[in-house]
């Protein structure tokens, strides 16, 4: 095993077998031929046809697309179609700096093959001249990745609230980190990937921070999210990420970009510049 | 101006119009049409067909091909074909962890779209809780970017040294940096670009890295690459980056993946994705 498979995990996408999803002329999704197929039962609210899936005429604002999206997915969820239902409205579009084009329930977003963004933190300790990292364990009842190693912090970006906000609120109920330090967590980058997992296709871009936090803060988890946080020593992280899959596949990419920046990993490791590469989609 | 038009600096770059150059079936370069057709005329040292460039037969190892190309080098230079000759042997290869199949004077490299690497270091400065940056001015008698403005040390990749005893080696040259402050750099990452320069095809990877430098230290030039060194605080850095081509165009690439890193450019940035990508090739 090897830090270029934890990115590989992240790469792991064939565009045959995927019509585009278009709207007003954006491409805002990539759907399967399962799914296309099924999409040919909503007649009213999509065009299926062999190259795309477009809105059914008269579809042309943001609410009602909105509200046509929620009636399908609504009705697949109560046939059993989708997993782990959330009720948090994702915004769709086909930039992270472009319009919203609508809103779509988050568990849905990977079987549409729509674009999704999240905030991941680092939470690190300098003592002694030695690099630190708070890891936490997730939830075993988390319906992605349960029971694996994670950021401090870490969440999806829903609609309606700026990054900082969302980390700020994600820093407070996931490991009871006060405003007056989140806010100290400074943006470092963004890892991005196409991956195909069992939840759907995952067309992420993870907007990351580190926060240097003080050697006598300790997490505690608010929201049943994270089960436990553990101060690991940085090469004991770098270990396991290289040689185990015990870190939930996205989280292994944001540990490896950390490791770069702070240059644990250096630039005569030969797979330097893959990983590079491989960070940014 | 902005960023980005820095970034799009560094990949001008049309594959139409180039001819792989492929030694042991690696593709080693990309030569123009021009150069292509001027190789004709050493047929002992190249196989010129229309789809590739070759060495011609017989010339299959290291030492054979180092001692041809410098040969037909030699002569184009007295010829006045190549511009700024170093005396720099640069080592040719696929990528930069593979073996190296034959060496080539820098200033032929770009001719010969050949893959060049060098190392960049950011010299900042935290006080009072403010960044700033240490900022070199080349001088008007380098061959490329003369009088513009660079990072504090900077140089190229030539065979046969480590990166960091290169670093360490430009650190004592370019700024009088003493060994034991110059060790602490820390290897940072990378930005990788191709693009169409004067000097004919630019395919780099600059290794970066970032010093902490003490308040109280002043770089000062020993080698006459560097004109003068001036710390600046680091927006005003960020803004001769965006709105002035004052900076090298790679240096500026250098700079915009610091402020990143730094948390300077914040990820609302409308084109903070397009900014990773493009610092990655």
């Amino acid at each position: 095993m090897s830090f270029m498979d934890r990115i590989a995990e992240c790469h792991v996408f064939d565009p045959k077998g995927h019509r585009p999803f278009t709207v007003d002329g954006r491409e805002v999704g990539l759907i399967d031929e399962a799914l296309a197929e099924r999409l040919r039962a909503f007649p009213d609210v999509f065009r299926v046809s062999p190259n795309r899936i477009e809105f059914a005429p008269g579809l042309d604002d943001f609410e009602s697309r909105t509200e046509a999206v929620n009636d399908v997915l609504l009705e697949m969820n109560a046939n059993g179609e989708i997993a782990g239902w959330r009720g948090e409205p994702y915004p769709v579009g086909d930039r992270f700096s472009g319009p919203v084009l609508f809103h779509m329930e988050r568990a849905a977003v990977p079987l549409f093959g729509v674009r999704a963004y999240g905030v991941h933190m680092n939470g690190f300790v300098e003592k002694d001249g030695r690099l630190y990292m708070w890891v936490g364990k997730r939830s075993p009842n988390k319906p992605t990745g349960p029971g694996k190693l994670d950021q401090m912090v870490a969440g999806g970006q829903p609609a309606g609230i700026s990054l900082i906000d969302n980390l700020i609120k994600e820093c407070a109920e996931e490991a009871a980190i006060p405003r007056a330090l989140a806010v100290k967590a400074k943006p470092i980058g963004a890892v991005s990937y196409t991956t195909r997992r069992k939840e759907g296709l995952r067309r992420d871009v993870l907007f990351n921070y580190d926060l240097a936090v003080p050697p006598d803060f300790e997490p505690r988890n608010t929201d049943g999210e994270i089960e436990s946080f553990r101060l690991y020593p940085i090469e004991e992280v770098a270990e396991i990420v290289r040689d185990t899959d015990r870190f939930k596949f996205n989280c292994a990419v944001v540990v490896v970009d950390f490791l770069i920046r702070h240059g644990v990993i250096e630039p005569d490791h030969p797979d330097y510049l893959g990983m590079l590469k491989g960070l940014h989609g």
